[in-house]
Formats: C-alpha cells, structure tokens, sequence
C-alpha cells in the first residue's frame, strides 16, 4: 500500500556521538560534527533540543562540596530534609524561596524562576573524579540557547529553534517529564487564543506550552539508557512564527493557585 | 553525506481522514481505516495516542447543560469562580474535592484521581448543534485504552501500546501540556533506579512520566490547528517491558505536597 495522503509526521532523531563535555567547548561545534557523522544537513524549521546537563559541563557550573560553607539556615533545612548541609547550602544559593520540603524532598523556587526540587543541581552523571562535585543549572540558559542557536548558524548556514531542556518532577502526578529551560528561536507559548474550532466556536484552552511539549517528547529520546543522547533534532513540526525564551513558561507568581511558600527565617 | 551509525529515531504520524465521532463508533475501526489509508501498518512496538475528546465523543459522553439542576453548593462555587452554575454542577460531580478555586478557575480533584481544571469537561470541539452541549472525559480511560488495544489487535493482529491524552494546565508553568489520563499496554512510568549513570554512579532522578512525555510529544501534532488530527502513531520508541495504566502516573495524597484542599461546605 502507498499512501494517499500527504501525512502530518514530526522525527526525533538522537544525535550520535555527542562526546564526553569540558567546560569551554563549543556545543555547536559537537553538534554539527554529530550532524555530519549522522549524514544529517540542518534544515529550516529545524529544532534542536539539548539537556542542561550538556550545556551546564560546558558552561563549567561545577561546585566541589568541600568549597561550600553552610550557613546556619542550610544547616536548619538540612536537618529537616536530611540532606548534606553543603548540597542544601548551595541549593538555597541559586533560590529565592523554598516552595515545599519534607525528608528527601526540597522544592525551591529557583532564580530563573523554576520551581523544581533541589534547585536542578545534580549529582549524578557528572563525571568528576569524587563523589564531590555537583553541577548547577546554566546560569541563565535562555543565552545560553540564543548562542547555540547563532552559533549553529554560522556552521551550518541555518539557525535552528534551540531547546535547554531539564527533567522536572510536579505536583498530582508521578514522573518527572523533560520541560524547557532555555529556548530561542520560535515561540515557547503557542497562544491560539481567536482561532475556531472544527465547529466555528472559538477555542477555550488556547495556550500550549509548546516549549515544554518538545522537552518531554526529546526526554522521551535523551532518557534512554544512561543519557547517551544529549541532543535531539526535531524535524516536520511546524511553530507559529516569532521568538520566544523560556522564561515565557513560567507563569508569575501572583497568578500562580499553588505559589504559596514556606519560609524558614533569614 | 550517508549515515555511518545506526539512529535512535522516534516518528509521530497524525493518522490522517479520523472523521466527526459519534457515539458507538469503534474507534479501532476508524483508525485501521485511517492506517490503510496512509499506507501504514501496526508494526510491534508502535504506540498509538487518542485524544481524550475522540474517545469520550465514541463513548457519548456528552451532557446537556439544561438538563442539569445545580445543587446549592454549585451556585455558591459558580458565584465565587463566575462561570455557568449547572457547568459547575456537572464539575463538582464528576469530582472528589475542589483543589483550588478564583474568579474564571475552577481547580478539581477528578473522582478518578487527576487534579484539572473544570474536571476536563469540555465545551469546545463538542459538535452539537447547540452550546449547551459539554462533554465529559471518557467514564474509565484505561479501561478505554484497554478496549481499544484489544479491538487494534483483533483488526490488525498487532496489540500496540495505547495512550488516551488530554491537555492538562499546572502549577508553576504557563500553557497546557498533553498528559496520559488512559494507557495500556506498556509502563505508565519508567522506574530506572538501580540502572546507572555513564560514570557508574547510581541514578537519581529515576523515575520518568513516560505516559505523559508521550502524550505531551503527541499534542505537538494534536495540537495543530483545530483539532483536526487527534490520533497520533508513534513508532520507534524503545518502551521497558510491563503492563501499566494511567493510574499509576497519579500521586497519591499522602505523597503530594501540594495536594491541599480549599473545601467550601458540602
């Protein structure tokens, strides 16, 4: 059977070889040789999706523990969520607020704005020589996304959309889901406010978070194994015109239902 | 330039031609005629994602808002969050609490465990004749998912994973995302603790919502224009063996720290 029909079809391809990152290397430069290697040509409408893991080892966001102080609040926290002091230190540093905690569980409110557990810093996969090295986020992963995108650019004479994704856990459900934390090049937020439906009446839930849509079906990709797939392109979708960051995803507190902290003293 | 390794690619196909649903149609039968039509077939290890609104419209979910009488306690919550008082009737019955409640929203824990907005009740894209026609979501999802998996296997002789979607709002972030309110076939969730990292360290952050990064990939598609492609195939993608349901992407209570209610009085 051949088809009739001219189809709908969007491609996540997992980029090979993307190698081990140092702090200092050129992300674009990895990812159009991966390209290459993968017979692959960039192509307009093209969309990138990168872990912030890859761009935080590139950025150099490493923390060695033993270089961290606790202060006499992380010590607080620390003893409340049984977690080393100098993690909760450091977590406390790159947030405003502490959202929720519990034992095992701090959510904070980020700087960026993400409200997500234990600030994004992580400890695993980051291939330091001890147990002592963390890797804090990008530090502000919308230019890191920009710059990507401009370089990439420059290699391979097209800019692609580029997506910083995280894994992110959330509240009612189970899992945590790849959500965007940098983003350029198109839209994050798909406003289809004023469109009609099928039937003429004017759509109601008319804001996608199609910057979040594309995190989670590259996690789909780059959660494979042992996250030997840091880079996805995305190929066949089709993106309303426009840029847009990442920070467009996350919505302001006075119009955020669950925005309410807890707060332990100064 | 040809390829020299192999590539991890994940296709998402919007089945092309579903038509307008009418309750009793079998769903399995439309989208075995949309397949042939665009020349595919089931291959093992294909995934196929079914908006909410196709399956509850197949199933008749459909209510009229004039035959509905709103309770007091329905007119005392249409008051505060200003919407149609027999809407929220229908909203508060198909529900176990309200989760959080302000002018325009109205924030639900569903009687099958999802914390949404208006209980997933619809009113777009509904197809009656009048606007007094919404649409409920379907009465048991995974038990849809199931059926649908059973009827695809008997048409075409290949059980494929089935993820019935609906397009959630949540805390913290802007914009709707897809997520799986039905599934069958495959884990709901992917549980990699013990698997470890490219460095032989443990991982951590295990536990991925692998219904809902499907269902969130496949609103990439759905989501276009009006609605107009509500199956999504999805092929390529290396699921863990294991039955699972959507269910299981629920949080308990107990466990869900923002699972605080705003009763208002029975």
């Amino acid at each position: 059977m051949s088809p009739t029909v001219p189809l709908t079809q969007v491609t996540f391809t997992g980029l090979p070889g993307i190698p081990h990152v140092q702090p200092g290397d050129d992300l674009a430069v990895l990812i159009y040789a991966s390209l290459r290697r993968a017979g692959l040509t960039l192509e307009t409408g093209d969309i990138v999706v990168i872990t912030s893991k890859l761009v935080s080892k590139a950025e150099g966001r490493f923390v060695n523990l033993n270089t961290v102080q606790p202060s006499a609040r992380a010590c607080r926290v620390a003893e409340i969520v049984r977690k080393d002091p100098r993690m909760v230190e450091l977590i406390l540093r790159e947030s405003t607020a502490i959202s929720r905690m519990r034992q095992d569980v701090l959510i904070v409110r980020h700087r960026l704005g993400f409200t997500l557990a234990n600030a994004g810093i992580d400890h695993s996969n980051v291939g330091r020589e001890s147990d002592d090295w963390v890797l804090l986020l990008p530090e502000d992963p919308d230019r890191s996304a920009r710059h990507i995108r401009q370089r990439l650019a420059e290699l391979t004479g097209v800019a692609p959309g580029v997506v910083i994704s995280d894994s992110h856990g959330r509240p009612f459900r189970v899992g945590t889901v790849g959500v965007a934390i940098g983003l350029a090049g198109f839209p994050a937020v798909w406003d289809k406010r004023g469109q009609r439906d099928l039937y003429g009446r004017e759509l109601r839930v008319t804001v996608t978070g199609l910057g979040d849509e594309l995190a989670a079906a590259a996690g789909l990709i780059t959660g494979q194994g042992a996250e030997g797939l840091p880079v996805v392109l995305v190929r066949g979708l089709q993106v309303p015109a426009g840029e847009g960051c990442a920070a467009d995803l996350i919505r302001p507190e006075a119009l955020d239902l669950y925005a309410d902290h807890q707060e332990t003293g100064g």
